[in-house]
């Protein structure tokens, strides 16, 4: 009983019969992941697939080891704003992660699938066992960072997620309009009930800026991402304009290009606060 | 025999058993709805539920009665943009949709629920089966429109609607990035699997007017709706701005309010081509 109870988080209260406990797979005894961040809003369409690649080209620029794990099934961005368009590989340990230009490991949906825009017209508890697999089933090695793009909602894939993955950390994407702080709300309440920790609000979309006349546009109402993370009591990351390199990049799956000055304070910031505490070889 | 197949559409071809036709409940039975609209998009945040919306408003200020089904049960917008902060009532027969105040009627989880930035953290099945019931147990009454606001995504709630409800027609939404005309493809190739009826594709976001120097500016690419909706086989019907005013009035809860040339014009075509036959009183 002893040892088969040993290093368990929980052994102490519990029964010592451990059911819920499944044994390591393969593919996780080939990795080790050292932190794992889910990128989420609860909100769509906020820039939580490009504030996920754009975390992910910072980490890696910084020097650290980091894949992407893509859990919006029914609407994966990842592989495109990579790039990438090879399919995924396995062997008889596991499935085999892609690999971007600059290193950086993902997986998703969109590298098992003949064309990228067949859907996949799947019930919740389908699509939840998948990301599950994405975890327990992929080769991902050494990493220091694994990034998690949820999916807007609140549904099948987070529950699983929170229920199934050792996450260390959430980032929540945000835009200023009220009805995106509702939806957004209703994310981080639940994340809450999972006990979750937050790194921090990111108010995505805050502006756009007139090529012409440098006007500060605020085409969705005025910025409140610090009393937005405030009410959540959160960490605010900061504002981010939105920038159409940034949508011409991604759409020409080059993101590993982009550079954002913005985007780097918010970071440094971030790893201040929250991350590479220890973990950076 | 005769008599429980009498007026059904597939009496002729089918064993006579009919085990998968429901009796009506005592809500479908006080309701009598002409026409049903489901507005999709497979990607968020492209502004379904404003187009949902606006065009509810459109067709009430032409004399026609219009519901709102808010499908988007974990990420509901709707109530908000209408201002109704009621809940849903209930009598002996069914639920009763709450009532704009020019009168369009609404249903949605949110109006369902203490706080409207409470989540509901559901599986899949069970917010499928809250969905079907805003069709079969609403007492919608007399409508000419019910319009249904769906989810992102390819997954439990669209399903279940092309499943479950009699949709007459869909409306896309999209916007000009490469990323989200490949999810909303996902979106159309799965409503052409349940066969469903196009009305056409609404290419919303597609440039920001500078306030100061009028400069339209492209913030997520040039603008590609029309080709969109050749490549996918259904009718372009226009594109649309990105209004600070319609975020302005959305966050008011005066979406009624709301007036927008661009979007009379869409409404006309789309009347012209798919609406409006024979239903007006």
């Amino acid at each position: 009983m002893v040892s088969s109870c040993s290093g368990c988080s929980t052994a102490s209260t519990c029964s010592g019969s451990c059911p819920s406990v499944p044994e390591l797979t393969e593919a996780q005894k080939l990795s080790n992941v050292k932190n794992v961040i889910a990128v989420m809003s609860g909100k769509g369409g906020v820039g939580k697939s490009s504030v996920t690649g754009m975390l992910a080209v910072s980490l890696m620029r910084q020097g650290y080891k980091v894949g992407v794990l893509d859990a919006d099934v029914t609407g994966p961005s990842i592989p495109k704003i990579f790039g990438i368009t090879a399919k995924a590989d396995a062997n008889e340990n596991g499935i085999i992660p892609a690999s971007t230009e600059k290193g950086i490991k993902l997986i998703s949906l969109n590298l098992m699938i003949a064309n990228e825009d067949d859907p996949v017209v799947w019930r919740g508890p389908i699509i939840s066992q998948l990301v599950k697999q994405f975890w327990t089933d992929v080769i991902w090695g050494e990493l220091d960072y694994l990034l998690i793009d949820l999916p807007p909602g609140t549904g099948d894939v987070p529950i699983s997620v929170f229920q199934s993955i050792p996450v260390n950390g959430v980032i929540t994407v945000s835009s200023p309009q009220q009805l995106a702080n509702m939806v957004v709300r209703k994310a981080i309440k639940m994340a809450n009930m999972y006990d979750a920790n937050f790194y921090g609000l990111i108010e995505n979309m805050a502006y756009v800026e007139c090529p012409d006349c440098q006007k500060r546009i605020e085409i969705f109402g005025k910025p409140n991402g610090e009393k937005e993370a405030e009410f959540n009591e959160i960490p605010f990351l900061g504002e981010l304009p939105i920038d159409p390199k940034l949508a011409e990049l991604s759409d020409a799956g080059k993101i590993e290009e982009y550079n954002s000055e913005k985007f780097n304070q918010i970071i440094q910031k971030l790893i201040n606060q929250s991350l590479g505490k220890g973990t950076k070889e």
